[in-house]
């Protein structure tokens, strides 16, 4: 060996080839190889060829975790054992109708525990929280370290966008995997989210997998071993961790869009809301506390108490925004009515997330811009009893030539039938803990 | 669909999904994905990351010619049917020692087969016959395509260096699976081998697929596969095309290097040589006649009357080199002796590449020079008598300081056994022609 190399020194291609060939990466392959690709000494060609090759070949779990944690030793980690509470946060995979995080956060501190949430904006079909409350006027995204740390100490809950010094590596590579067709390799899903959340700096964390038609992951199988692949992350790291796995084929509540969804959150806040999103609130609370070591707390009677709604409009006010405010409204709306009497049956969450989106609810690219008012509105849920001729959805968006395509997605996406045959799925599907 | 879009229109994440899920390529993924990839609309890291998935999923025979034909697409293709005489080429794998192209292009020209053999610089530890031919005084590689088809005419053989023009993505495409771990695809070699071959517009082809320690293929198995698929891929193109598989666990003649080998090849043309390098040539001379439909030569008289040395002569003059001039000489010599009496029982193909292009024939980067004189030499081949302090190896380089590595190469890779026990393997393995 030439003395001038150290020891730790790999070749990308020498990588490549362990994992294109079947076999298990070294501790100081990953390591060299998360911390080559950051400095930008592994080129971008080279890591797509290994992120297919993990996505063909596997990963095990000794070996996501040292990935994990490279891709945290890749950035700054935070810290929040300052302060006086324990700390627990809640990631979703991503889904349509999903705002549980805007209720669940002031809802968790209500009850004495620090919610750190770093979160995102949406692509495709699947909303963002920050473009959700980006809905309501003068609220800002971006914090700093110092800002968020004393947002926590103070209303305990803190809803922002992750700095750029968090897992770099990461962000990096996501972008590489979403054009190059390695997005779906369990392995990078779950560490991307798990170093993210992990070096956050959470004491607690509680996953909602989502599955179904409308969900990242459509199959069970695949859901839990996601699950389960994260779980085991979070509890080698050190934080305790649950996952939950909850229907995704049909979408939360009766709204998908930015401020449709904030309002239907703070019904939720007000004690009232849609159930399956009252539901899914309380559930995720309860892990979260029963996660922190919190177990004399019941979240419903806080947000019974209005206790919720006091941190809702301190977390809203902290980053500037006007908890009073009237959310802005779509210029247009478009009324789709019933056809016949009977029963909604089905509304798949994968056509409502499409509508939404091409109403100007999402972006295609990361640099488009959202509109806060647009989105769909769905007047029943499924089980729910119709009319002939009574509003089943309203199209919200301030462009009216976006109708037609949000229409075409959701051509198929919805039934009536008879009544009482709608067929019954559970909201919460599965729970899984460290083994 | 959009009327915008033309029919034709891909999406680089639809054709890596469509691979990496197992799927089997349309025609139009394949032509759009090599056009766009061409063109810089697909980028280096979607090719490698669909490289890496066709390495690991591979391509049905259908899919493997639509690649070849596209990368052909990709440029120009040349014509050689103004020609009086009809033309065959044969292309190696590559290996060590393998100096057969210098012989037999003049010895198919005497026996009135005209040879358009367009050829590579050698990388890593097998040589390269450009590199081989520039240790002649004079002679330059680089001819225009009038050049060439002037030279065929008047000479029948041109050994020159291929144009920019022919198969650009392949070049493209070759210089990414170098760096990403993707080399090994036998359909990617295959349709890069024969892309060239089929553009060059040769109307025959014999391929020389190496099988052993010395070769890209190790195993006869995976030999055989890239040696049929060739075959195929020729014989659908319209080229008479038939395969032989050659031993290279043991490196040909008793020279590798650029100027020893072409002293070798010169030796060869006088009717002398290595016994294994005119078996080899007479070999492949004789499957190029027959299937450029020559039958009433044997290209043994041609060597034995000099007619074969009168065609090398003038192909050398034709371009620029002095085939009376002297050839380099390395500057430092070192030999190996013998270390008891016996027989040499193995000497190992990759053990004997390595120590020559350490020395200094060969190179690491496309970028980097090699030295004419440099190369290794064998006193004895496997079988032959070794007396106690007889030369063995003479290593040459201009550099002394590389003699140290040169020999770490060499450890264990020969061996002196009893008189009598030194296994036989055929030089021949194995003939693959079309179905």
């Amino acid at each position: 060996m030439n003395d001038a190399v150290p020891s730790n020194a790999h070749d990308a291609v020498e990588v490549i080839l362990a994992k294109r060939d079947g076999g298990v990466l070294s501790d100081s392959q990953i390591d060299w190889v998360i911390d080559a690709y950051t400095r930008g000494a592994v080129a971008e060609e080279q890591m797509s060829a290994l992120a297919m090759a993990i996505l063909l070949n596997g990963m095990e779990r000794r070996e996501i975790a040292r990935w994990t944690a490279a891709m945290i030793a890749s950035g700054e980690r935070m810290d929040f054992s300052s302060l006086s509470r324990p700390t627990a946060d809640k990631h979703s995979t991503g889904g349509v109708g999903d705002k549980i995080t805007l209720p669940l956060a002031p809802l968790v501190a209500a009850c004495g525990v620090a919610v750190p949430q770093l979160s995102g904006r949406g692509l495709g079909h699947t909303g963002g929280t920050l473009d959700k409350l980006e809905s309501i006027p003068g609220w800002r995204a971006s914090l700093s370290n110092a800002e968020m740390l004393a947002q926590l100490d103070d209303v305990g809950a803190v809803i922002c966008a992750a700095g750029d010094g968090l897992a770099p590596a990461d962000k990096k590579l996501y972008a590489l995997r979403d054009v190059t067709g390695t997005v779906e390799a369990i392995p990078l899903i779950a560490s991307s989210i798990m170093s993210k959340k992990i070096a956050e700096g959470t004491g607690a964390l509680v996953l909602d997998v989502k599955v179904g038609t409308g969900a990242f992951m459509k199959d069970l199988d695949r859901a839990r071993e996601l699950a389960a692949t994260m779980v085991d992350l979070g509890t080698d790291a050190g934080v305790r961790t649950v996952a939950l796995l909850t229907d995704m084929s049909t979408p939360l509540g009766l709204t998908a869009g930015n401020a449709l969804e904030v309002a239907e959150s703070v019904e939720v806040l007000a004690g009232g809301g849609p159930a399956d999103v009252v539901e899914l609130t309380l559930a995720l609370a309860r892990e979260m506390l029963r996660a922190a070591g919190v177990d004399d707390v019941d979240p419903a009677d806080r947000l019974a108490d209005g206790t919720a709604m006091d941190a809702w409009r301190r977390m809203i006010r902290a980053q500037g925004g006007d908890p009073e405010a009237a959310l802005p409204v779509a210029r247009e709306q478009h009324v789709v009515t019933a056809p016949a009497d009977g029963e909604l049956v089905r509304l798949d969450a994968m056509a409502v997330g499409l509508a939404a989106w091409r109403l100007g609810a999402g972006r295609a690219r990361k640099e488009d811009a959202v509109q806060a008012g647009a989105g769909v509105q769905w007047h029943v849920r499924p089980g729910d009893a119709v009319t002939a001729g009574a509003p089943l959805l309203t199209l919200h968006t301030d462009e009216p030539a976006r109708f037609e395509r949000a229409l075409a997605a959701l051509e198929g996406g919805w039934e009536i039938g008879a009544v009482g045959t709608t067929p019954t799925a559970p909201l919460l599907i599965d729970r899984i803990a460290a083994d």
